[in-house]
């Protein structure tokens, strides 16, 4: 199963990519999309193909968006919700589900605990999957992102294997 | 020329189509976009889906989006962002130009004033749109964000007709 991790920005928007088979994670691919200059409508539509073009080169079968830091500075937090609105979208349009997690749950998942700075993060992320070359900071944290949905998924996977036997028991 | 206009919202996303044909402005439809319930990206599709209907079904030739109220309120500005970042996109994928007005220059333009409540909106449009039936308050909004759009796309070519004249009088 692949997974898609994104990390939505408007200026950079992170992503990545990861093979989950069983216990073991492999990287396939990451990246930055670039929303460059020019009015926002364009710069939305920069981000929006450019995801699309990685979910039509890379195929995954599930995605995951980090859930977005709201902080006091209202027009940061607009700009970076209308690039999570495309970051939400593309995948959704691809027909994948999409997971959301927030960054502590992501820190979690990748490092352990739930504070962690961005060097820790990238270290971890190499550490998990090896041989891994990063775009940058922002494509790190995509892969984290993926990583903790490959986690989330894989226990929702045990879970579904527990529960029948467990139905049977009380059948017996 | 067509114009839409849009009103994002997460909830309810309101939308108006109107003619502009010399000064003379007509009403052609307007509506409202609704995300239902469900996971983020689920509501965010079905407003990206049913805005591309819109424009699919209307055809418009120009678009403009109102600016986000930008409040304390991290949470709802982040939802509204979101919902934004789509009804900015879907009008760009459909090679539109996409314009963006502050409230009150859209109250400016169709009330007079800056200041002006929902009612008073509405009432100014079903003034300079004769027989609009209103789809509800999100619509009149949107329809007053179109013929604030109209009213600033007929100034930029009014100047353009008076600049090459201007310019015949220095050669001369």
């Amino acid at each position: 199963m692949r997974v898609l991790g994104i990390d939505p920005g408007l200026v950079n928007t992170g992503w990545g990519v990861i093979v989950v088979n069983g216990s073991r994670l492999s990287h396939v691919a990451n990246g930055v999309c670039k929303s460059g200059k020019g009015d926002l409508a364009v710069r939305l539509l920069a981000l929006h193909d450019q995801l699309e073009a990685v979910i039509a080169e890379f195929a995954p079968d599930a995605a995951a968006v980090e859930q977005t830091f709201v902080n006091s500075n209202g027009a940061a937090t607009l700009k970076l919700g209308q690039a999570r609105g495309i970051a939400m979208l593309v995948p959704a349009r691809a027909g994948l589900e999409v997971g959301e997690y927030a960054p502590n749950a992501i820190k979690k998942a990748v490092v352990g605990v739930g504070h962690a700075d961005k060097a820790q993060i990238a270290h971890m992320v190499k550490l998990q999957l090896p041989g891994v070359m990063l775009s940058g900071p922002d494509s790190a944290d995509a892969l984290a992102i993926a990583i903790c949905h490959a986690h989330h998924l894989q226990s929702a996977s045990a879970r579904e294997r527990v529960v029948p036997a467990a139905r049977k028991e009380n059948v017996a």
